[in-house]
């Protein structure tokens, strides 16, 4: 379909969601509220001929009776009312239908993927579209429009297609704790009729979207996919995360979404063709929608690191070298200025920067941020925060921590490299929830992502 | 060294801190505070001429004015100073020394590694043993001698013996969140003294003692080190971080604790033949721990995988079977059970069994975790909590997660099978730190703690 037109019909202003209900544990009840919480401003026609009201809003028997045009319908039915409900959304010339409705396809049933291949034809000769089905649909914070309790309600630059709707709320959820905020979620299960090459270029021609990220099962037409793919990568970062990467991987793509996972081979190959990036798993998609968000260009692997003790500084070395970064030992020059400085060990520290040794020495860690910064040889700066060992040090030594971060940010401000601070992700225990030193780490995070430091 | 006397020595009855301190910042502060606060019941001597109390505990000019036996001194002064303390701590027949005080051989200066030398020569021939020097000493929560704040004040059964002070502190911080408690731990630094081979025979021998975790940067007698390994994991389980596994690691281990790090691959090798389990790092050596010391006998690799919506469980397969695990179809006959108690989906749900198929069909996920259970077929049952993916369902259903915890937790206790929850570590920031559903997450955590689920 010719992308503005696409482009029309996702940005709807009035919504149906048939199968409406005000059973706070079903659908249908969850679809009328994230409209009204997330503060979709046109029509919400909830449908269904058992109530007069949803959370206060006027509800219709049936679609034929809603008095104004539906650009958008929300499908909550039973896979079985599907087939009546298009009938009467056809008639009322409904361009998008989001069909929550599962039980198709990925069933393994014959006579579901017949009704499936009905529910197709029935669309493609009704100029209708659908999303899904067996999918949470869109999830568009300017529009008002979510698939799910506690996504942010701001809007920002990261689109994302997926084919699994919990996958993709607690991506968006994971990625929303370190300050990345979405343009558009497509959740688009079975893709049956609109698939990956599509949401791929819309979000392709979005100016609102920055970071393209895909987490797809199986791919309708390769070749078209690989296509849109590389012409994406030449404008803007795509980080493809695959599902079906082996065989129990493969056997749970095809019940998940009725999805042919192939050769992941095959696919990784093709990814890494068309230029773009792939994650082995939702935390690695993350830290790559984080780097690109945050930080500018890294122009080479020569990384200077900093903090922790002995142990987690070897560890760090090792970690970086693994992933091919190239931990360059202290040039000369630098210690010379370290002992012109009066550091007394000079000749003793490394790279990475032990703190348990340079404690004491007239040099602090942001003083060697500095001193990677401003040199020729250092393309990039980590400091490891190290908050586990932190906790063990006296409380007024980690009283610090929220200085060191004002350190932090000075001096990221001061260079043009790109610098990331280590926080390790940790679990808490009810007990140990209300201590201090969490919230302050709780704390530190927050500011530096305020400082945009990931 | 003969056992029995080494297991003396490291369980003593009085300790003097040389180089004592009112200052909080100083270290000579921290290890008397932390024998008062951590509830050690000897004798407690401060040294140093400048105070006559310190945390009002009488404090001593000079080791020779100490009135008692001194059984263990921790060294606070400047490595300038340690050979007339040790000089008069030998007068005392001192019979074991801690050097916190740090500053030779690892700093890569002649003159350092020479007084070290002096120092190891001393006390040789004075019957006296070192721990360290350069390193945090003891951590023996049953005697109330410890090496950093916020440290559990009860015994397990999880000995340590850590190149890095840094690391092992951090490490009991890890580990203890998820319900690991140490008996002794030993921060061994330099090893010029007792060494690697001398805490892992001093482990293998006590009772108390049921899980050895070894950080080594470098292995003095490698003959010594391998017969001694071999012996322990006979009787129990090893798990070794190695540090210094490349270049870039290896160097920082040379000034950290002055280790030659040696080849990689050959201490790899030389771990496995010995029947000991290597760790990637300190992330992978909690879940070892974690292991060990909850779960019975892993008897087999196949697993059953509960949880997670569509995507997350796709990715719970493709770990499991990248970990070498086997993510066995479900046999015929659990799912002629499942059809028999009228579970609709009993045709279509697969393994790992995604929660948003089975949701509505008469079989729940704690139902699930009994017919894996008792089937045969299933070695290891494993429950994905996803909590991502929960804090975006509606808030009633998320508070069902302390009923799904106690369910699981009758389930485990009726089967004999390895089983185990997986909670995602997450950082949270200082923003979400107040909401509800987060401090569910810690809950939950804490409740399968109280479960003896991992």
């Amino acid at each position: 379909m010719p992308l503005p037109e696409l482009k029309a019909i996702l940005n709807p202003r009035s919504v149906a969601v048939v199968g409406a209900s005000a059973n706070t544990t079903s659908w249908g009840y969850v679809y009328v509220r994230h409209l009204v919480e997330y503060g979709f401003k046109g029509n919400i026609y909830p449908v269904n001929p058992n109530y007069s009201e949803i959370m206060g809003i006027k509800t219709y028997p049936a679609v034929k009776d809603i008095p104004g045009d539906v650009d958008y319908a929300i499908s909550c039915v039973n896979s079985s009312q599907v087939m009546p409900m298009l009938a009467e959304l056809a008639a009322k010339h409904c361009p998008l239908v989001h069909l929550y409705t599962a039980r198709f396809s990925e069933t393994g049933r014959k006579d579901a993927a017949e009704l499936e291949q009905s529910v197709l034809k029935f669309a493609r000769s009704h100029d209708m579209r659908l999303i899904g089905p067996n999918c949470m649909g869109l999830y568009h914070p300017g529009l008002g429009i979510a698939f799910g309790y506690n996504l942010p309600k701001d809007s920002g630059t990261v689109g994302m297609a997926s084919q699994s709707g919990g996958g993709a709320s607690g991506f968006v959820h994971i990625a929303s704790l370190r300050g990345i905020r979405f343009s558009q979620v497509f959740s688009y299960g079975n893709a049956l009729d609109l698939n990956e090459c599509d949401y791929l270029e819309y979000f392709l021609e979005d100016p609102g979207t920055k970071i393209i990220c895909l987490y797809v099962e199986g791919v309708k037409d390769g070749r078209r996919f690989f296509n849109t793919l590389k012409r994406a990568t030449k404008i803007k970062p795509v980080i493809v995360l695959k599902g079906g990467k082996g065989d129990a991987g493969a056997r749970m793509t095809s019940s998940h979404t009725a999805s042919l996972a192939g050769s992941y081979r095959v696919f990784e190959t093709m990814i890494r063709q068309a230029g773009a990036v792939s994650a082995a798993d939702y935390e690695e998609m993350a830290d790559l929608v984080v780097a690109f968000h945050y930080l500018p260009p890294v122009k080479g692997t020569r990384v200077g690191i900093i903090g922790g003790g002995g142990g987690p500084s070897v560890m760090a070395a090792e970690a970086c070298e693994a992933a091919g970064l190239n931990v360059l030992p202290l040039p000369d020059d630098m210690r010379a200025e370290m002992k012109t400085r009066g550091a007394t060990v000079w000749d003793w520290i490394s790279n990475p920067v032990d703190l348990s040794i340079i404690g004491g020495s007239g040099i602090s860690d942001v003083d060697m941020m500095h001193l990677f910064g401003k040199h020729p040889d250092y393309d990039l700066i980590m400091v490891n925060f190290n908050e586990m060992v932190g906790v063990t040090l006296s409380g007024d030594r980690f009283k610090m921590a929220p200085l060191a971060v004002k350190g932090y940010a000075q001096a990221k401000e001061k260079y043009a490299k790109p610098f990331i601070v280590v926080v390790g992700e940790r679990g808490l225990v009810a007990e140990q929830y209300e201590d201090w030193q969490w919230k302050t780490i709780a704390e530190a995070r927050s500011e530096l992502r305020k400082a945009g430091i990931p």
